[in-house]
């Protein structure tokens, strides 16, 4: 992983092309709900295992890059450190808009060295709620539920995130974008090259 | 393959124990989008390539399976040959309900031989609008559009399918419904048995 924080702070400066027509269609259509299925890279020959969906947390108003969070006991954690990629999925019924975005997911957790991110980690975690931050005192995510379960009332401190806590770094390398509304539809796919430049080319629907 | 569109039929005789909770928040948040993603089984060792969401087309009011329709030229259908598995996952933010299916995906092609799902392909393919059938007529999805491409104004037939025409069947082998309302929410897990019975456990949210 590259100094993905930092990545995502160069990239507020310079929005890229499919941006634009996101922010309109989210704009347009608030509080959609989202999707992000964690997927292979075309070029990876991996040893898989099941991708699995995890609800999207946020997407900053003017960075290319978007933040998560997650529990580090929950099987998604695992199936991003077999293979960091997935996909943020978006459809507006209102516009009729679809937006496919692929790319690395960083994970940020408890035990990451680099101080940056886990300044990040550390900001992101004091953003939550109290609701938010109580999810990650509860059990163990996934495990059959007793009676005996403990569900805290009172919210982990916000100082320091709980050791279960993870941040998400999801930084695109390439958009689908579809306008279901066109005879015929419009499709464009944008990709990014090492520069962090992109390029834009017309599909067929 | 077994014969899916038999299981289906058979299917409609019995409710599973999630439909009700689904169909009840499908009532109250009508046309939310929905999206299907292509994924792994837990127990598969594949050779894998990526994972493509697929929009939802359909889901029978009372049957356990849905069916979907796509392109023969996707990618998605390269990706179901190599493992015919996939996620649904709707999110309610209306009620704040998310649910997660997991089950196989059969294919049926052109060259499909079963004759009784080479009928459910052609009642699927009468069933579509004349809008959507066109757009098999339309030239290779998610090749570079040319100033040439030709976008037919005329439908296909009703009568018979183009051959680039699929239908998909998905039958669901487990299910995660989950309640963000709770407080604790609440979650559940249901699983298809060999049998075709399903079991219910409550898990830590």
């Amino acid at each position: 992983m590259l100094d993905r924080v930092n990545s995502c702070r160069d990239l507020k400066m310079s929005p890229a092309p499919w941006r634009l027509a996101l922010a309109r269609a989210l704009h347009r259509s608030c509080a959609n709900p989202t999707l992000v299925t964690f997927s292979w890279p075309p070029s990876a020959k991996t040893d898989a295992q099941p991708t699995a969906p995890l609800f999207f947390e946020d997407f900053g108003k003017t960075a290319n890059c978007s933040k998560m969070v997650c529990d580090r006991r929950s099987a998604k954690v695992q199936q991003l450190q077999r293979c960091p990629w997935g996909e943020i999925c978006w459809y507006f019924s209102e516009t009729r808009e679809q937006f496919r975005l692929a790319g690395e997911i960083a994970l940020i957790a408890a035990d990451c060295a680099d101080p940056a991110q886990q300044q990040a980690r550390q900001q992101m975690w004091q953003q939550l709620s109290d609701a938010a931050r109580g999810q990650f005192a509860w059990p163990h995510p996934g495990q059959p539920r007793r009676e005996s379960s403990v569900f805290p009332e009172e919210p982990p401190s916000v100082q320091a995130p709980l050791a279960v806590f993870c941040l998400l770094l999801f930084q695109p390398q390439s958009v689908d974008f579809l306008e279901l509304r066109g005879e015929p539809q419009n499709r464009w796919r944008y990709d990014r090259n090492e520069s962090g430049q992109w390029t834009e080319i017309a599909l067929n629907p």
